[in-house]
């Protein structure tokens, strides 16, 4: 088996079937680790009380970004964005933040400085101290990885392996944002709402799921909420869509779930922006990545207490669904009363082409 | 000067300017950062006793590497060694590594185990576990990233900036084999084989030559030698070249240096390569990067101490000159007893246009 994949190319593996192969060659690790490769962070046992979190996430001119609809202070914010939100979704606190960029010659010392400026703009609010990193040239295209580090209570970490049948589905904020943002930003998005009806093109809605896109928020508050008080026994940040974030807490849980179509929480702008579209926003839901919400699951006995913590909270939380055994799968239950096999329609890399978030727009 | 210098062009600032300037803007930190941004890893409290180190090292297609000169393997050793280096250099132990890749389409999976191989190959030796990373689609080009922590007692690490006027200056190894290795394997070098001596093309010493390129040592024992007994007063890794990194150590201290060129520890190799190719071969140890030897300062009372440590250490340790006063500068003592300025004629990317060793020949 692992002899036939390794002959394969990378659209025939898949992103994740690969990390998965990388983790089973090379992710065996010591008991100082108590979450290797596999979840949203690293967390590795620092102190018998302390647990010190590492994650690292790149972007990549062309494949996350183009330059001709994200600023170099967009795309330094959402690198930033995508690791603190992985902290979050660990539900730690984040510390340091390192930034290795490599940077084509023809970028000029001002867009590095705007770089900069995005990456601390994400950082700022949550004290988060740049203290190193790498500046090297490119050949072709921008690339930026960005490592955080953070710390937990190894106790109270949230992880994507512990979710038990009967525990309720729970996401922050609404899902789908970002892709429309992405479909506004996108010729193709634009060419659309030139041909269809002024409701998608509504300037409040317009504005208001660009910056979704491009300035998400991680949420860390709720994260620390959770993990205090012991509320969840799984979490993932929404990087890849609700589809296969999903999947992936499934799958180290052992378990399956059932999603309710119509309890998957939607803005007024992507719901408005979709019907214009002619799209079914649950689609977008699903499938579209870079929300960096968070998707947790919760024990019914502890409703009532994230009724409580969900007050303190800067953003919405709602009830979607129930994890289910794992022989029942995942499933969505559509308003109608159908029930469909939820596929994971996410994003991928490497995946044969079609037409996925990142690669039908930020490619563009 | 600020503004002015966000306004010029990448290769008009240079790499060092640049990332002074982004230390100056962005790395302010807290008490709890003992070494941010210029020095060789971060270096933030854990504990009392304790700090982490982390560092982040990126390697980038057509400007660190080409895959005709460089195995998946051999570029994931390297990047893996880059960071391993920088944790030496604090006198620190290595102990978790994340990496991320941004891949073309064009590569198999099985190029990718073959990096993840090459990552590993470099970190067993010493207990370095792999927890985590990211992977990515590349429009055009292979880029690694790779971070790696580690840990070590604040008050015994060793920091760039603690040369004293009249240290000795130091290094491990020998110097400008990575660049005479990176010269054979280039195509220019091969055709400065074909037309020269017999000399430069000893078989057994372009083996040597190429693996000192390929696979270079991460010098993590000294390192931790030079750091438990308090030795030096400065470390750095030889990354850019000697000349350049020297200018580090120096401008971190706030202290001038005189080297002797003929202390300059060359390998048997290196020397017959050199000759063979027209060259000085004190030219490839001043501006050779990518050696990853130890280059660090010592107080005259130290001296013997170092003399034991010596003996217990797997590498060659060379005195090769001395600290002096910042007016002083960096002035080279050629054999001829003539003294010059010490130039920085090291790496530095975005450098206009002329031969730089990853220019000219990974690039190629």
């Amino acid at each position: 088996m692992r002899t036939r994949s390794l002959r394969m190319s990378l659209p025939q593996v898949g992103e994740f079937n690969l990390i998965q192969s990388l983790r089973r060659r090379y992710g065996q690790t010591g008991r100082a680790v108590l979450c290797g490769i596999g979840d949203d962070a690293a967390m590795v046992r620092a102190s018998s009380a302390h647990a010190l979190l590492i994650t690292t996430d790149l972007v990549a001119e062309g494949i996350h970004f183009n330059l001709h609809t994200a600023t170099f202070a967009d795309i330094g914010y959402k690198a930033a964005v995508a690791n603190l939100s992985d902290i979050a979704a660990m539900g730690g606190t984040p510390q340091y933040l390192l930034a290795s960029v490599a940077v084509p010659r023809s970028c000029t010392a001002s867009n590095i400085d705007d770089l900069y400026g995005g990456l601390m703009r994400a950082c700022r609010p949550h004290g988060v101290e740049l203290v190193g990193g790498d500046t090297s040239e490119s050949k072709d295209g921008l690339f930026v990885s960005v490592t955080v580090t953070g710390c937990v209570e190894p106790g109270r970490a949230l992880r994507r392996d512990g979710a038990k049948v009967g525990d309720l589905v729970y996401v922050t904020g609404t899902l789908g944002d970002s892709l429309a943002g992405l479909r506004i930003l996108t010729r193709k998005g634009r060419r659309q709402r030139r041909t269809r009806g002024r409701e998608g093109a509504n300037p409040r809605y317009v504005k208001s799921l660009v910056d979704r896109h491009l300035h998400p928020t991680p949420r860390l508050q709720t994260g620390l909420l959770l993990a205090h008080d012991r509320l969840a026994t799984a979490a993932i940040d929404i990087s890849d869509g609700l589809s296969g974030d999903l999947a992936h807490v499934c799958r180290e849980s052992g378990v399956g779930a059932e999603i309710e179509a119509a309890a998957v929480p939607l803005s007024d702008a992507c719901r408005a922006y979709a019907v214009a579209s002619g799209v079914d926003p649950i689609d977008w839901a699903l499938r579209g990545g870079e929300d960096y919400e968070l998707l947790f699951t919760v024990p019914p006995r502890n409703c009532s207490k994230l009724g409580r913590v969900s007050q303190r909270s800067t953003c919405r939380i709602t009830r979607i669904g129930t994890i289910r055994p794992r022989a029942f799968g995942l499933r969505l239950r559509r308003q109608s009363g159908r029930v469909t096999q939820l596929a994971d329609s996410s994003y991928q890399h490497f995946r044969a082409a079609r037409t996925t978030p990142r690669e039908a727009a930020w490619s563009s």
